[in-house]
């Protein structure tokens, strides 16, 4: 099995971005799966590229792109990319999209297509704190995701993918606002691993459980 | 022109609900729009059931459902419901659905047929803090809004519909952890009036406004 | 009885204040006690100054303070002012003192002589959201709060003081970042018409009740 | 020269005390200074008399007194202690005193006397996130530091001492509510390493400087 994992390049003013410095620290296998990793470009509909070239290079089976949420002081795959941007900031190359739909004739949404609680559950018992996610924002990190899922399902069919949001840095929230939450790049690393481990583990599961059923 | 709008009976232990609270002192008439209101039930299935009785019964243009968003310091238009339904905490009947489909055969997800932006716009210049939301959550808010839409979709064209979260009232606020946000029934009820009054200035746009287009 | 209340003119590039907003629209008699106000400039040595000039126009028995602590959620009497100011912004005239003591020969702090947490008791029954704060920051509040400590022990025998910090104004918070809380005009000033008259009605007891003992 | 680093057990129905865990984890000397470190009691009055006890032994010229502040999202050394005790929870042998002067003699504060800007700088200088705090709270950890100052006072003099507050650590916050800040427990032992350092290299400077002096 092969698993592909992107890191966005820093972004925003930032000269680090804890995604990619996570990513490429990752070992070259985990869980008995290989692991490609490749860093894409904060750039409007280049990220997305960038993610398909190396789908279509790496043949992975599963993909997981990873990018910075400041602010957050979990680990949080996301659970749904939506097929809108709005972007707060100009991305890298000064573009701005405002209220605009990623893909005509794509759905409101897409689920991801990967295991997110067991990956969440998996990330907290090694000591790292995770949540799933239920919104991705509407800036670059949300287009990647949407435009991933897009791309499995027209073009790439039986691969599944998703999408980690990892907060800040510890060294990068030291010059933030007071109260700014982070973490170590050393447990962002570990809290990955963690989670691409029960991707391979619960390979297949779908993202919404019918077994979970309902209490009463 | 007629607007039905609903608010969620008391949930969680707590003995008010500022939603349906403000929806009840709604005036009769907003920007020349005739406003029905309804109380519905915290219960899972029973809460859209009620939703579409009254949709039934009222035959309105536009639907706007409300609920309460604990926690938020704001009032939020929920920009996306999905097909999802995970209850932290039982229903006001006992039900407790986990990692559960809404739909079998629904989407991932709808965005709502409300003019979000327009209404945000329009509840801070009352001087009342709005800001749209991406997630819904996964209890009986998300539940409402997405089976609202599917309901809209599927059995009554050209009516539109969207939902709302509005913070805990100031009187619960007084009673919970120190430093929850809040907010007085009265500037709720203010800013539902000016976001009801955008909903009828704004009448027929789409919440992805593709004129908005892309800075460069 | 006498109580004189001083609420902060608007600074930091806001056009107004909360908290002379709120005190000047408190009632003439509180408690039957009479109220007089009086507005303070956000200036380094002048806004004490003021206060004191105001005691001794006024010959009051109690005297409150009311400042803005933009971002708290909740009205704030304060426990203690500091002998330190260590201004993040440069106040109104421009002046910005650094780590400096507020006063030579003046102890650290100061407790106020207000029953701060009947205080906080009698606004949260009116159902606005209150709570004791043991820090006013090192800004003009703090400074207004310890050197009218430092006056009134030095210099108005049997006068007891303090301070309270107000949230924004919805208002405010309408045009700040996302997830700002904030409080109507209404509820500030309904909460601190309860707190004045707590004042009164407590009046004399310690800030420390040696009363409440120890629990085991 | 020698510092005296002390750390606090467990408390609060939490197994682990990220304070001590970092405390033992020091090195035996840092910038010159021989460490000695020892774990205190989470009780009323013992904890004061354990840390006294270890002064008379080890006579330290600094002590540093360390405990967890879970919720914040960094390392705090805190500028003041208040002659005041209000346990919102019992102590670890069930006792909660309310509203209690500490020393019925003693003043309303006493502030630190070591130089927590100082030691906040070199803290962020390691990437660690770091900020001076003005409120120790109304628990053990204010006790520890208002009796410590107390002590120097009254017993040792040329002794300085102070206060740090250090966040959860990862692992307890993994098992948290979602969004609860925390840091690893290497890079809280890194930041206090610092923090020490820091305190040798400035050692003898007043906690207020009054060279800092005031901008215009």
């Amino acid at each position: 099995m092969k698993i592909l994992v992107t890191g966005f390049m820093p972004f925003g003013g930032e000269t680090v971005n804890p995604a990619y410095e996570a990513v490429r620290r990752l070992p070259a296998q985990i869980a008995g799966a290989d692991i490609a990793t490749v860093e894409i470009p904060v750039v409007y509909k280049k990220g997305p590229a960038a993610v398909e070239a190396a789908i279509d290079a790496e043949k992975p089976d599963m993909v997981l792109c990873v990018g910075q949420a400041g602010g957050r002081a979990e680990i949080t795959p996301e659970f749904v990319g939506i097929n809108y941007a709005n972007f707060r900031i100009p991305d890298n190359e000064g573009f701005q999209p405002l209220s605009t739909k990623l893909e005509e004739d794509g759905p409101d949404a897409y689920f991801a297509t990967l295991p997110v609680q067991a990956m969440v559950d998996a990330c907290k018992e090694k000591g790292v704190p995770a949540n799933v996610s239920y919104s991705a924002g509407t800036y670059c990190c949300n287009e990647v995701l949407y435009e991933l899922l897009y791309a499995l399902d027209h073009r790439h069919p039986g691969v599944r993918g998703g999408f980690v949001h990892v907060p800040y840095l510890d060294s990068q929230a030291a010059n933030l606002k007071a109260g700014t939450p982070s973490m170590s790049l050393a447990r962002i690393t570990e809290g990955l691993t963690a989670m691409v481990a029960a991707m391979v583990e619960h390979e297949g599961e779908d993202i919404v459980s019918a077994s979970a059923g309902c209490e009463h």
